[in-house]
């Protein structure tokens, strides 16, 4: 307790009067005015409270053994954390489910000819990092390959994209039977797998190239926070961009007697053999290919030409994979409010491919200090006005299982009491803030950062951002396209644009699925030793945030955003930007269908395109009104039933553009304006089923998907409606 | 004999007869019509003459032994072509002069900290190439460092542009005193020593990256046709962007009796050490160097993260280089014509780094086939209308010496009577025609790659070398940037574009300071060994051009070149895309002039430059005129006096763009259209006078530049006016 009570004192300390007297406005998005300075003084002390110190000791702990999803020591941390929790003051408990769950028994890896040669080689350990060496981190594999034992030469596919198939299609080269060697990057690998078994490969390597997260963009570990050669990326390849979670259960939770499909009509479980492999291993396998010059532009980063193969390599893949039934462990924390019917939900996942200190451990060595602060808080007496329900996911690794499963027990609740989900994963990896978010939540999240300090700075964490969103445009990109998944998209003029949500992280489910609100926020730095063994402590301490300044930054973040959302006597959704966004997204589809093949079909899709425009017209004039309507602080004159009516609408929005049916070909995925691209994985699509139906040139099914989100659009406009009707009529 | 006579009639049977057909027309420009048929036939018998086992048997002897400018070897080269010329029945001579040459005694290079290493490492020898062990191949050295013992830190500066300076300089770095560490590439190696020395480096060192001609580019030698990690690359760093040729005699032949200026007074004369390492070396650097990170685009092809440095990397270097007056041998080789006082040249060089199998055996190989056809035809009865002057230059590699000497030992007569000179350098490398040309050359020269054969296609060279400009947007660049010299200008629309000629061979005393209408000409591929011991027979018989049928089309385009030049009766220059070229140079200027700092100077630029756009606009107006006045075929009713006066004023047009002056600073090279630029070194700079007083914001010179460049364009105006004067006066 001294400890705590020195740091917070020295921690109010580093707030510079200047950056301190500005954030001190008199206005917050949705409160009444005479509701800021409590407000102002709740987030005051809940920044005060949070401590690098217990930061650092948080990931210290998380990070102390290898916890993989479906092993113990997953389970010890689920305990460490709800006991954590409950020692705060919250009320918090262990959600188990049983999931389908693979574990590696025997990876082989081995080239036959033209030399004999193993290559499964494991991360060469540093003698300065003593957790490099540890003998429990689990062999690189790739979750939820089958099992298999293939011999086959090899071909290489750039990174195994539809559009490097067809490269290799043009240029002669036979894919059918082989052994494919793909890169790591720019797509899911997930959607790797599943392309490979598309084009009857007979197994798929996936290896971490130099070019895309090794030196050729930074020092390596141990000189620096890069992948080094021997480094392997672990990972899933489960077909989470079908639907994520348990494979077994799509759409139900995988409670004990929940009804099975079998994993052969499992549509999310991928058919052949694959595993990851570092770079000096692939590099073996490159030395020995033969066939033509691969394509300027697949050549990567390791010191040899590449050639598409095959030749004289001869692999041989044995895969045995330890298929079972599998206990996961979810924490749910509450802190419960004055009404317990309106959820603020926080979360992130806690199982690691081995050590995960940035990978999950920073983001939950943060909430756990935003969850005490926040305890601490009510100890003093404070109670918040609405539920704060803090998540830690289990099995968010092998497919985002802790919280899809979660999601699909609570449907009915989440969609009645949730306000917002907001996520963070990768949670600091460096100084650079980074977030995706609903667009209804961008202003509300930019306010948040507006009045939050940088720690490098001294100014605000907006100003840093927009300085770095800046800067990246001329730098190689810090943040790994596989965590957190984000695609820029437009924000208002002169403002900070902020990234859509796609898949990747546990928001998924909770946005994708059951259409509530969310955010997913992080700060990103130079970081290569993705689901690597490097991934550790020692990673955190000598590169990603020495200090924990921004742990404890995050925790600030989280604390502030849980306190607003909580308290705020109108919820702080803005449509107009999310109806800017739609207006965006369905003029380019006008676009698209104007410059495509105009004979193909007898109705010009144009035609059938203009319903779209009048409907997401129609959204985008209602939601001016409702901003309007609402103004920019809510009046003093609505009844707390009117309040609490015009929240309910307003939170409702998102859900009214959930089609029952979801997007054409993935009915888990219910959201119509955005959903994981389907050959991507990661990244965001937006108008998902209209855009594919589009491409896939099916008139048929363009119809189909123009009226789900025509009447998604007009459920939305009529809520919104309601919001204006309310906000207007006579108090 | 017999030999010959075989393939001559095996090379006529390779022309399939729809392209023989096709190319059959009635008319060639420049020709009475009545003359077509006799010259049809003389290209025909020519053609049917090369021979590429005659070719592949010259190169064979050429690369016999490593023959560099300044060794007793260069001179057997010189004295075995004059004896072959003579066999072919021309006049040949060998032409000496005495000149400042280098010949290196040692090298030696070292790391000193960390690691105490030698990085003076030897091209690697293959087994399966025995000249690729040749003990007598010269040690990587960069002809006209000085001598030196310098021993400091090192900086990485990428390619050591001027803008590579000024990035250190914005990241802090400090370059005096240090060691510069550049890579090969975009710019001649002299401007590299030029500007390393202007920003007081201590010494310089020169590396092959990978990226730039080795593996990342495609397959190495011995596997393929690039640059493998030991290859060294040879090469001067005389400061040629200021005057070439011998640094003792600037302006005046180096005979004998020449007045010499001291070594100390020679501008072309670089300063600071500067030495040659191969990619293997520069690693075990560039892993030494500390410092920040290298921007990302500086990062090269190595395996490993490139820093500019310094750090605990100690370099030494120690040069001691034996500098002498030393003999060089051109030959000069003529077939008389009637008119002995209008000359059609040819030329190559014939010292070599190493053994020069493409660099510039290719070409030279090529030319003696040439030659030998030509000499056969004149056995045969015909006699040149022009006389043909083939020339093979020594001491090219060291600085454009053999020719420079000779072209200022032969001003006169040049102006009077040269046609043309025609150059081939690194004449094959593959199967890529590529040509720079005077602009008034370059119709002319499309219409001979009209007209005969590409081996691998059988159509015309030029729809392979359109179809191969078309691919090259898309592929790498197969030509090295260090030979040749040439950026592409714009053709008339739907015409291939020919390059523009900058500097890096030969041609460049006869058209920047003698005016002599000048061609450059090659068939270029995949060449990664330049100025390597791997130049060798081995690499041309395995990748460049293992049957020698280009070596043989380059011989047949010289031929016909040579015959059509020598044949016309209107010698065929346009100068309507001259102007054309000239308009869009001055327009740039103009659009260049506008965007720059407008209140810099009192006066606007743009009103100084609309003397020049006037100047230019009537030039175009006059090129017109005079096109039209000649007509695309000559009329029957000039006689042969007003025929030589109109050839005299078409020649001479390009010598009326000379200013006596010379470029700002620059007075040996007096083009006022073309000049190699002054920090590139290679590639053309158009008006580059004008262009550089632009850049450097002096009104004086500005105004100085313009009006030598109006006077030029007039003075040459006036040469046209008198074309049109005497093609449309009564006959």
């Amino acid at each position: 307790m001294i400890i705590s009570t020195v740091s917070a004192i020295a921690a109010l300390a580093l707030l510079p009067s200047t950056f301190a007297s500005r954030r001190r406005t008199s206005h917050i998005g949705g409160f009444l005015a005479g509701h800021v300075p409590a407000e102002r003084e709740l987030e005051q002390k809940v920044e005060g409270l949070v401590d690098p110190a217990r930061a650092e000791a948080n990931l210290r702990h998380l990070t102390s053994e290898p916890h993989m999803a479906g092993t113990e020591a997953s389970r010890r941390v689920a305990q460490w954390l709800r006991d954590e929790y409950r020692s705060f003051g919250l009320d918090a408990e262990i959600v188990t489910y049983s999931v389908w769950l693979p574990l590696p028994r025997e990876v082989r890896i081995e080239l036959l000819s033209p030399v004999k040669q193993t290559l499964s080689s494991r991360d060469q350990p540093f003698d300065g990092d003593k957790q490099s060496s540890d003998p429990r981190a689990v062999v690189g594999f790739n979750a939820y390959s089958p099992s298999g034992d293939q011999t086959a030469p090899v071909v290489y596919a750039n990174y195994g994209a539809e559009e490097d198939y067809r490269a290799l299609e043009a240029l002669g080269v036979e894919v059918q039977g082989k052994i494919i060697l793909v890169r790591y990057g720019r797509i899911y690998r997930g959607v790797k797998a599943k392309l490979a078994e598309a084009h009857k490969a007979a197994g798929l390597l996936i290896y971490s190239d130099p070019q895309d997260d090794g030196y050729v963009v930074g020092d390596v570990y141990p000189r620096g926070p890069w992948r080094p050669l021997s480094a392997v990326q672990r990972g899933s390849v489960l077909y989470t961009q079908i639907y994520p979670g348990d494979p077994l259960t799509p759409g139900v939770a995988a409670t004990p007697g929940a009804s099975r499909i079998k994993p052969a009509d499992a549509e999310s479980l991928p058919h052949i053999p694959t595993a990851p492999i570092n770079a000096q291993d692939a590099s073996v396998i490159f030395a020995s290919l033969g066939g033509q010059q691969a394509p300027r532009a697949w050549q990567g980063g390791l010191p040899l030409t590449y050639h598409v193969g095959p030749g004289a390599a001869q692999l041989h893949m044995k895969l045995i994979m330890d298929y079972g039934q599998r206990p996961i462990y979810d924490v749910i924390a509450r802190l419960r409010g004055i009404d317990d019917n309106q959820w603020v939900m926080l979360g992130n996942h806690h199982d690691a491919w081995v050590f995960g200190a940035a990978d999950p451990g920073s983001g939950t060595a943060a909430m756990l200090e935003a969850g005490r602060a926040l305890g601490e808080l009510a100890r003093s007496g404070w109670k918040p006005r609405r539920t704060i329900v803090i998540c830690q996911w289990d099995a968010e690794e092998p497919g985002l299982i802790g919280s899809t499963e979660w999601v699909e027990a609570n449907l009915a609740p989440l969609e009645q009491k949730a306000v917002a989900y907001v996520n963070t994963d990768v949670g600091v990896t460096g100084p650079n803030f980074s977030a995706a978010a609903t667009p209804s939540l961008a202003e509300f999240l930019r306010d948040v950062a507006r009045d939050v300090q940088d720690p490098n700075s001294g100014g605000s964490i907006y100003d840093a951002w927009r300085g770095s969103v800046n800067r990246s445009k001329f730098e190689p990109t810090e943040k790994p396209d596989q965590a957190g998944g984000s695609v820029p998209v437009s924000g208002p003029p002169g403002e900070v644009p902020l990234g859509a949500l796609g898949a990747g992280s546990d928001f998924c489910p909770f946005f994708d699925h059951a259409g509530i609100p969310s955010i997913d926020l992080s700060f990103t730095g130079p970081y290569g030793v993705y689901h690597s063994v490097f991934d550790d402590f020692y990673w955190m301490k000598n590169f990603g945030d020495p200090s924990f300044q921004y742990e404890a930054a995050l925790a600030r973040v989280l604390g502030v955003i849980a306190l607003r959302l909580s308290e705020a006597d109108i919820l702080p959704f803005n449509y107009a930007e999310y109806a800017s966004e739609i207006t965006q997204a369905t003029d380019d589809l006008a676009a698209q269908a104007q410059f495509g093949d105009a004979n193909s079909a007898a109705e010009k899709p144009n035609d059938r395109l203009k319903v779209l425009s009048d409907a997401s017209a129609q959204f985008a004039s209602v939601a001016a009104a409702a901003a309007q309507a609402l103004g920019s602080t809510p009046s003093t004159g609505l009844t707390p039933d009117r309040e609490r009516a015009i929240n309910a609408a307003l939170v409702s929005v998102e859900q009214a553009f959930l089609s029952s049916d979801g997007v054409a070909g993935r009915p888990w995925y219910k959201h119509t304006i955005f959903a994981p691209g389907k050959n991507a994985g990661y990244t965001a699509e937006m108008v998902p089923g209209v855009s594919e139906s589009l491409e896939d040139n099916d008139p048929g099914e363009l119809t189909q998907e123009i009226d789900r989100l025509a009447s998604a659009l007009n459920r939305a406009s009529a809520r919104l409606k309601e919001v204006v009707r309310l906000a207007s009529a006579p108090k």
